[in-house]
């Protein structure tokens, strides 16, 4: 791009590239180790760089600054040719995955050979990689394919048979994004959380042996379905099981809506857009009425539940499996609160690298260390000498705004990593278990199975509200912290904002996870703190500091609350000593007030800290060991340290009310140890800041905000990108389409009761008086 | 519009109305006088609710839900409708302001004829309210005219001579909308806040007596211009005061942009478009570069500063009033700051409201208020019988987290009123005391109005930055309360947020203000406390925490903090015992670490906390007294005090971190006092929180939210909303029409690499490896 000759590069107050590209240059951090920490494994680094470099690449698929200028209807369809572009590399990733790269007949024998295997996750591992990849970019794109492969697709796997996980998803197509489009028809206008109580009716009808699926009233259509609007052929619909009068309660159906090549909507079927939201229009929501749309019994989905006609169709039985019925119901949306929290590390290092650089860039005032010196200089409106402005990082308080960003962004990572492979095997293991014949499907299998499920659902509920809450006031916080250009769409916060934050109510509510898993945690504590109940299997991973033993030394103030840099594990341990402490503060104020109801607000923080402290494990457990962190340079394993550090100070300052009240700290050790810490530790990561934003490795095309990009040059990138998609009106600059409006109203006369035929006018009225 | 025939209205699960309007019906609140008491007096009371009545019904200026449909250019061209619309209002606003409906001249006398009077604010009084309401329902609409109005027209004011004024303003026409149109450039590419350091240079010429303004690098360029890309003929522009190579700093001139009649830019003018933005797009923001423009020495704004050319032309000297020349370079922000605290009143009451009826009318889940009932609920996946679900006002964390929201919008409204009656006195006095020949104008005068305009920065600094960022949050917050439906673009929130936001940025950057304000305060403190300093006159009303005498009772722990339900006022009083002890806490920071950068996080807590104060104070001497509370009913006027409580509660709360750390509250009072009040009082607001809600007086129209509406029909309303905009394609209903590009993929062959010619098939790959 152009850079203009007005510029002066030796301009004593500004040159962001002098700033940026110094600090980088003079640090001594090693920042391919870092992301290969970041990115998990050398294997999985590797892959992501490979997969940023197409998806950024792809004509089709790459994001420009005019990204931002689309309206509703040109990004529905750019997201459509999008997803086009993508079935192509789904079946080039599945073909890698299957190291089948000759050969033309795979994709078709997967799909019609009944022969062939039936595909896993693990062989949509690197489509899965990419779609998550892409949701940095364009996350309105991720989502609409995520709701057909990542909805309609897990619902069939969680809830169909063997039989039907093979029909729809592969002889059907849909895995490879073809010939059937899914979408995911739970939530109702009326109920969204509560989807025990949906209204949608799945009728049997014994005489033809087919359901019929019923909207009974308003409240009961679907709404906010993604891809109803335009581009679902079939929909997984949450029904409720009405057999021979009786409720059985909410179960899963395959119900079609359009004809797939003349795509009509088929009878019965009524939809419409759901029209403008506030983020991601690029996904056609839309809102589904069944008008009693008839569909064959097949179509229930029946792993856990059967419909079973008598041989004589006389009459009809109903089977539940009921300890993975349960369950099972809501699998498909924790793929997406999995996800969710990945989502949370890739958008908070997106937003943290443009507004660290942004911040080590931008320069504003001259920094006055005093009282008196600064408010005289404050004052005094008087020029001031050609001095360096200071960067706006070396301000405490943009450190303070900026830095534990970066270090949320850091602790997301392991996390995310860690719940995204623990959700994997617990899936296999339930699919293991329950399937038919399986030699593990016994009574203990199923508990096991059913235990492990409960602890990830807690955990991803925890960490998925948890984080894209973090994330949406990090972005915000981040906006700010550029300044007037933050609101610029070009520099990406503003729609990046509207898009993510619907991450927090969608696929769970945030404050409906947050109590579903304190609950389950405040449960487990009574059980272990009242009948020392704790499985050390499968409790002290995530729900260590439920160990009985560990509760009664805190309960007695055999360990007492202490940060030792000797010891790092204590920024961990003061947090396992606050969940207790908190909810031992919860037991005695549900035994005084008898009143659950009031101790919900707690609870939503106790999900909170839940989250931090498993953060904060992640990181420490994969730091710790030399084999999985894969950082071997030391003073890149200190920095890392202190950012786990900051993370743990900057939250414990944050809760200082909690960590006060329940006496975990006093107010002493708030001022003289939390507080002097986060001080002490902004200045150690400030130091570091560019190359631990760097060490992302977010090339600007991802950015996609010249303020952030990779050359620091701030301020021709930002000038040219709004210069380039807004340029001066072709024959008369600066002269609006609609300048008549303006003009009329500059150029109107004196008198506006003129135009009121002059009815109004000294003389007039004199006549009209008499 | 019409009513889904589906509907079963007699449906035991919902049927919002029967919530909302029952609720109203049982209320014994007099609403009417609680909205005297938030829209201040009764004179107030009635043009507010005429004016609102005209702004939601004229058909130019209302908006509708497809207010939320229109893209960028659409909405600029909009928005200067209904500016042109507005100039006519203005012109009758000024009539009714002089009570001269009958005869035409008025407005062309005021204009040309220099014996008229000079308007003054009291004379756009009107006019000033209509914009500000209109700021609720359009706000990029109130500050597309008020950048021209508020910021060119009060630059003018506040630092041209009385010809100046006169001239630009009334001669002119811009006062009246007519033949010019004003634009502010003051901000930089590269400097926002420190306006002491911008770039563009304004060099005085003696041989010409002119001056030429220019920019001299690409980061002078003037940036974020509200006109400029559009609309402005001129700009008053903030340039460095060039005289004999001296700069004397940064002055205002008025620089023509435009021809006014052709709208070509003039010579040595560039301007381009800013283009997309987070919001406010009806905005024509642009950037200025000013490329050795020539203007007349006249046009620099001359009330305090004087460039003088000897009477032979051969010499030029400069004279400065020095000491209001510095604030009144500011005092045009003055306006927006005080205004942006009166806007946070007002979008406040507008999403309270919307977000209060959607928690009243809505139900979701059955509530149960025992730990084991309720784990054994959650987890039974089975039907629930046909009771009613509970309303989620009834939840307590929806309490917690929907009524302290409705407190801040009650509380901002007498300390917004406050300030702005401050604002109009002390800018008056200003004037009088700097107009030449005035007999107040010796420099006891120069003075008090000085330290007057002080005080109003730091008020206005503290409100401003304190409430436009609580009712970001407000806005935020509220949208999640709505669940996926506050995420449709139709209920106002997505929009709301984006159009609010900036507020936390232009005209002062929260931060910075707070950091500004704070600093006076602690300067102040330190006067107070170590020389017993303290201005009776002038410091009581916002500063009375800073009275030397309370300095000691709270030093010597005369006074303790409390709360007493019989003397209201220990609702405020702990909090100005809380102010001493942070700013003793920060003044002994400073000595032990001699580092004034490490306690700028304080002080924005302390800017909060003033700000907390003040709203604290003016609600409480407005309502304790009844002539100016206009509240004689006694169940009307506890609620409003109940509400006065929660807010205070609410926040300590809140700042319960602080509260401990500084010994002002101890962990258990925290537990036991606190937090019981807190729950105390949710329950007893959430009470009366539609009569609350009602009493904001807010029309269907202004809300522009269906989920709000004051029928509480919510899902009539909003369903009938979404279909309205996003009727059914016409041909064939749920058909996009780019249905080809989806038919396309899900249509495709099985053989992706036939397209490759064939040229990887089996049989081709033996002939080529052969």
């Amino acid at each position: 791009m152009t850079k203009l000759s007005t510029v002066n590069l030796k301009d004593p107050v500004f040159n962001p590239q002098k700033h940026i590209v110094g600090e980088r240059n003079n640090s001594k951090l090693n920042t391919n180790e870092i992301n290969c920490f970041l990115e998990s494994t050398p294997y999985d680094q590797e892959i992501t760089h490979k997969l940023i470099d197409q998806i950024t690449t792809d004509p089709i698929l790459k994001c420009d600054s005019n990204y931002y200028e689309q309206e509703k209807l040109q990004e529905r369809e750019t997201t459509a040719r999008k997803i086009k572009r993508l079935s192509l590399y789904m079946e080039s990733d599945i073909k890698t995955m299957q190291k089948h790269y000759k050969d033309t007949d795979l994709i078709k024998s997967l799909q019609l050979d009944p022969t062939t295997k039936t595909l896993t996750n693990r062989d949509l591992n690197i489509f899965d990689k990419r779609l998550s990849l892409i949701a940095m970019m364009d996350p309105q794109l991720s989502t609409r394919v995520g709701v057909h492969l990542g909805l309609y697709g897990n619902c069939i796997k969680g809830n169909g048979t063997d039989q039907q996980i093979r029909y729809w998803l592969q002889e059907r197509g849909a895995i490879f994004l073809k010939q059937t489009y899914g979408c995911f028809a739970m939530t109702e206008l009326g109920h969204g959380s509560n989807v025990a109580a949906l209204q949608t009716t799945a009728t049997y009808d014994l005489t033809t042996d087919t359901f019929k699926i019923n909207t009974p009233n308003l409240t009961a259509t679907k709404w906010w379905i993604g891809g109803a609007a335009h581009s679902a052929t079939h929909s997984v619909v949450y029904a409720r099981l009405i057999v021979k009068g009786k409720d059985y309660g909410v179960k899963t159906f395959i119900v079609p809506l359009r004809d797939v090549s003349s795509f009509q909507l088929l009878p019965g079927i009524v939809i419409g857009d759901i029209g403008k939201k506030m983020g991601r229009d690029g996904i056609d929501n839309g809102w589904i009425q069944f008008k009693q749309v008839v569909i064959p019994r097949e179509y229930m989905l029946s792993r856990f539940v059967k419909v079973i006609p008598s041989p004589e169709g006389k009459d009809v039985s109903v089977n539940i499996q009921p300890q993975l019925d349960q369950v099972s119901g809501y699998s498909a949306l924790l793929s997406g609160r999995v996800n969710m929290v990945m989502d949370s590390f890739r958008f908070g290092s997106k937003f943290v690298t443009i507004a660290t650089r942004y911040a080590v860039g931008r320069q504003q005032f001259v920094q006055v260390n005093d009282v008196e010196q600064n408010s005289k200089a404050k004052s005094a409106n008087v020029p001031k000498v050609a001095k360096e402005e200071t960067q706006l990082i070396d301000y405490s308080l943009h450190q303070y705004r900026v830095l534990p960003q970066l270090a949320i962004a850091y602790l997301v990572s392991p996390a995310a990593h860690r719940l995204m492979n623990t959700y994997y095997e617990t899936l296999n293991e339930l699919y293991q278990v329950s399937t038919p014949g399986s030699k593990n499907s016994d009574d203990t299998a199923f508990k096991t199975v059913s235990a492990k499920l409960k602890n990830l659902f807690i955990s991803s509920a925890s960490l998925k509200a948890t984080n894209t809450w973090l994330i949406s006031n990090l972005i915000d916080e981040l906006r700010q912290c550029c300044g007037g250009h933050g609101y610029s769409q070009y520099n990406a916060f503003g729609k990046g904002y509207n898009d993510w934050v619907v991450q927090c109510t969608w696929e769970g509510d945030n404050n409906i996870l947050s109590l579903t898993s304190a609950k389950s945690i405040l449960k487990k504590f009574v059980d272990s703190a009242t009948k020392g109940k704790f499985n050390e299997d499968l409790d002290s991973a995530d729900f260590d500091y439920l160990d009985p033993e560990f509760i009664r030394k805190v309960y007695t103030h055999e360990i007492d609350a202490t940060l030792d840099d000797d010891d790092l594990e204590t920024y961990i341990e003061i947090w396992k000593v606050a969940l207790v402490q908190f909810l031992v503060h919860i037991g005695k104020t549900i035994q005084r007030t008898k009143d659950f109801d009031q101790i919900t607000k707690l609870l939503v923080t106790v999900s909170k800290f839940h989250a931090i402290h498993s953060m904060l494990k992640s990181f420490h457990e994969k730091l710790s060991d030399d084999d999985t962190s894969y950082v071997k340079d030391q003073a890149s394993k200190d920095a890392l340290w202190n950012v786990f550090k900051l993370f743990s100070v900057y939250f414990i300052d944050k809760y200082s009310g909690e960590y006060q009240q329940f006496k975990i700290l006093k107010p002493s050790q708030i001022s003289s140890l939390i507080q002097t810490k986060l001080n002490d530790l902004l200045k150690l990561v400030r130091k570091d800041c560019i190359a631990l934003t760097d060490a992302f490795e977010l090339p600007d095309s991802v950015l996609n905000s010249p303020i952030g990009y990779f050359d620091g040059d701030i301020y021709h990138n930002y000038f040219n990108t709004v210069t380039g998609n807004n340029p001066a009106e072709r024959e008369e600059p600066g002269k609006p389409s609609y300048a008549s409006v303006l003009t009329d109203m500059l150029g109107r006369g004196y008198e506006f009761d003129v135009r009121l035929a002059g009815s109004s006018n000294k003389a007039t009225l004199e006549k009209l008086g008499k």
